[in-house]
């Protein structure tokens, strides 16, 4: 492991056996708390944690490392517990920089990250992701990369800003902290011997790092033979059934809870009534977005609804730390307190509440009393990364407009029946009235006009649909998050204001935006990658509460529709989406035509 | 994992794939057992076992997987398990080659061993430790090497045939299958930095492999201090306190149960009364000799002993398998009964007697029956490793006289006192005659004559003292197995029968042999490197046989008596030893004179 600033074992393990001895002092003593010992499986009372040079040096009664210029930290009353570790998460998600991340994460307790940076692979490809694991790198907090590996997720149904191929794979994975294959999406291709996919994971295997996976579906068999390709990991579990099965065949077991899927409540009960071993076990976040950080914290929420259901705290503990660090072969660094690891621990009251009053990494107290207690470097990207909305002119009403190719007054059209909490969609069809040659969408049906721009190379590409379910009465809404390929996407009635809500996104760079009649109502710059904003969290919070009040005003009270609206696009699930080339039928993997003749 | 003959996971998980499926047909279909499932700690009925290309396919219900080429072995009634990994053991001890060893422990349910060939390393080195690994590659078992990492054992003491230097186990540790560095038994090196140990740790972390431990010591600090240093296991653990608390510390506990070393019983509380974590706990050898593999058998006895103490055998199971494979990081290939996995396994009708009735590797039936099923290739070693006993000439009575610098009729000598059952000796003294100038032995204080003559390189050296203990009242021992450096050890009343039996054991090119008025009375011949036989088992558990009733018959009663006759060169064990330089004073780390002036 070397992380900036972070000594390797062996170059500090002189100074550590020195303190452990006493023939030096360690540089910070934390006194008298309850060690979680995720080892053991126990809570240890009245021990101390000697630290010298970031990592731990002694553990016990540790008076003897105590000099004069140590600092003492009294845990007396608190439980000292390993950092959190999250397994698998998206960065792009929680709609921050990695470094606005980093801080609010590490105020949750969490203080590593695996994290599989999908969403900039498909706009910018291995440079991207090279940024945020080099923005990762400069940060208290420690950010491993999964390297992605589904990019982009499909091959002829849409164009991604990137792609990324076996060679670009096998040169990150010589990285630095790069420990992995990112969940490796493309199941079937595994199942069925992709060159793309089983080049990959052997490129992964032969590396000597870890395969992570993702399998939704219930086929035992698919299962087994993607376990048999190498793939060692799962999160999208979501049946107790599923997750028994899944420990039995040897995966390590991702249990989620996500702003948008909530699995701790089934999955874990694979824990607390099957019983089952928890040593392969892990609890991950996935997906988070702003009002989940804030209003609910990050992985520490999730180990606390695990404690909820009936997981003791120890074992809860142990799923984000000791289970993750080993999972990716960093046991050696990571996850627990005892001689020789990374010194990043939690002060913490209360197990239940899961609240840490301190933070500390590689030894440094980070987040204390309520606030952060050190400087983050400034990342800043380069120009063309946050300059990355590229259409080729200006647009107008008139792109927004899908001729008919019937000379009727009316004419039935496919449609994309939206599900509210739901990633699928439904295929609908609807009559719509055809005017000028023009069809036009229907609020009284609910049936809206849909578009996906071309954004990454400026080729004018556009595309045109129509979607039910969202209940936009007026305006428009624009969103240059749009998975997996993140081309520039675009909903409303009226096809002025939809032009409006393009350009204004374009202007700003990229984010989500709402208008009506020609007025901004919100929006959510972001400008990295036109995935991320380079604001604060308090700040893209107070800004995405605002772009929920607009979808409302305009019409539309779905929960989290932004949500729904961004995977709207995405050509993998299932049955109809849209991309920049057309209407895309997920079931026969084709393009179909809006008008149904 | 790239062991002779076994196919890597990247290169047949497109056939296990396509078993999986239902697309290929198994190789080997085992049906109906219960499958002892290591990950999620359960014992599942009715469980198929599909294998192709050496590995597993597919587990559960396997009829899809079977055509007409597959062979299908009834398990109903039977539990099937993955095959057992010895976490840490020394092939020497058996008194076998790799290859006999290999075909004994097979057929108890070892399907993998970690060696650390530390003999063979202080006789010829590097060149050594290759040849029994190379050995071991070609074998159905799976032979994987923790680099030896204290050759010499002491630098000034004594002459050992070679040493081992950190450029060697650079070098070691880029063979396939050397999967860390074995127990670094110089612990207080370690932890007072000394360049070497240090460096061998360190290069082996570099290298992504594991540094196996040995920490005989009760002292916390140093303990700490030691893991801090990268050392990431023990087995030298004899109280459930200590136990505890290394598993506590992080380190993999590897609880012991060898000929000698019986530390089951004990230390196994860790698991039955104080109930820690069992995922980082495995069972052992270290060291077991012919009459143990005959009489007990192999790892199947100490599982069976940890469930005779309370252990549930499926956690029993777990600590010889998983937990095993897993902390060499080898767990994705080895240790589970899981699709991708290496088709290692046992089928036990009963496990509390842990008996295998069939043994597979590879997906090969290789024990079946009370027998094996394969055949093994052979394995000769070349000519100066079967003739490495290098005296300078014959030896003669003279040779064992030692002359006394005084002038009375009596005088003061140091003497090694042995312990019976333990490594130990203490310093004593003994007042003996003094004829003709020469200091005479006394079997009537039961004070004997000892020697070590260096063989390696023929120097000529030869140093003498008296040992106190043994009981022996005529005729001669000697042993070319004396640790760690292997010199020629002779022991006896008479100067004639010593001269003889070190002569002898020459001829025979090593070994241990008892004579008696120059007769052999017994001899087990060790011709590679003068440690191991060539031989199998059943030959040589009656030539040792044979051996300790040629002891019993020279007046020596003591249990294992060649076990602790092998120890008294050890200059690293207190109180006191001989090597070829002199007797040693462990307790000081220096030469001192036999007579006490």
């Amino acid at each position: 492991m070397t992380l900036n600033n972070i000594n390797k074992l062996t170059e500090v393990s002189r100074t550590l056996a020195k303190v452990a001895m006493g023939e030096a002092c360690a540089d910070v003593v934390i006194q008298n708390g309850t060690l979680v010992n995720v080892y053991s499986g126990e809570l240890l009372e009245n021990m101390d944690v000697a630290i010298a040079a970031g990592r731990i040096a002694y553990v016990g009664k540790a008076d003897h490392t105590i000099g004069e210029h140590t600092i003492v930290i009294n845990a007396a009353g608190k439980y000292i517990t390993p950092g959190f570790l999250d397994g698998h998460m998206h960065v792009e998600s929680t709609m921050l920089s990695v470094t606005e991340f980093a801080k609010a994460a590490l105020a949750k307790g969490t203080t590593g990250i695996f994290m599989d940076p999908h969403e900039i692979a498909n706009v910018f490809g291995a440079e991207g992701v090279r940024l945020m694991h080099e923005e990762g790198q400069q940060l208290p907090l420690k950010v491993f990369t999964t390297f992605p590996s589904c990019v982009p997720a499909t091959n002829d149904l849409e164009d991604a800003g990137a792609s990324l191929d076996v060679k670009d794979i096998k040169e990150g994975l010589t990285w630095d902290n790069v420990v992995g294959l990112g969940e490796v999406m493309n199941f079937p291709g595994v199942v069925y011997g992709d060159p793309k996919m089983c080049g990959e994971i052997e490129e992964t295997i032969k590396a000597g790092k870890t395969v992570t996976g993702h399998f939704p579906s219930d086929d035992d068999r698919m299962l087994q033979a993607y376990i048999a390709s190498g793939v060692t990991s799962d999160h999208e579990t979501v049946t107790r059934e599923q997750g028994l099965h899944k420990v039995r065949m040897g995966m390590h077991l991702m249990i989620r809870e996500g702003s948008a899927w909530h699995d701790v409540k089934e999955v874990i009960k694979v824990v607390t009534e099957d019983k089952a071993n928890t040593d392969n076990i892990s609890l991950v976040t996935d997906d988070v977005n702003p009002q989940t950080l804030v209003e609910q914290g990050h992985l520490n929420h999730v180990v606390r609804r695990a404690i909820e259901e009936g997981v003791q705290p120890v074992t809860a503990i142990q799923m984000v730390t000791l289970n993750v660090a080993r999972y990716f072969k960093l046991e050696q660094d990571l996850g627990s307190i005892t001689p020789g690891k990374c010194a990043d621990l939690l002060l913490i009251d209360d197990l239940r509440k899961m609240e840490p009053s301190t933070v500390i990494t590689d030894g440094q107290v980070v987040y204390e009393n309520g606030r952060l207690s050190v400087d983050f470097p400034r990342f800043v990207y380069p120009e063309h990364i946050r300059k990355s909305i590229h259409v080729k002119r200006e647009l107008t009403a008139e792109d927004f407009k899908l001729a008919s190719r019937s000379n009727q007054s009316t004419t039935q059209v496919n449609v994309i029946n939206i599900i509210e909490n739901s990633a699928r969609t439904e295929r609908g069809t609807a009559t719509l009235a055809v005017e000028q040659g023009i069809i036009q969408p229907d609020a009284a049906q609910d049936v809206i006009r849909l578009a996906c721009i071309e954004r990454h190379r400026g080729t004018g590409q556009i595309s045109l649909g129509f979607a039910h379910g969202f209940q936009v009465k007026s305006g428009a809404v624009a969103s240059t998050v749009a998975h997996d390929s993140h081309n520039l996407l675009v909903m409303g009635i009226d096809e002025q204001d939809m032009a409006f809500a393009a350009n204004e996104l374009v202007k700003i760079g990229g984010g989500m935006i709402v208008v009506e009649n020609g007025q901004v109502l919100a929006q959510v710059p972001m400008t990295i990658a036109g995935l991320m904003s380079e604001k604060s969290l308090s700040e893209v919070f107070t800004e995405v509460v605002e772009l929920e009040q607009a979808w409302k005003q305009i019409g539309c009270l779905l929960n989290a529709p932004f949500m729904t609206f961004s995977l709207i696009a995405l050509p993998v699930i299932p049955e109809i989406r849209i991309s920049n080339r057309g209407l895309v039928d997920v079931t026969q993997f084709k393009l179909i035509d809006v008008e149904i003749t």
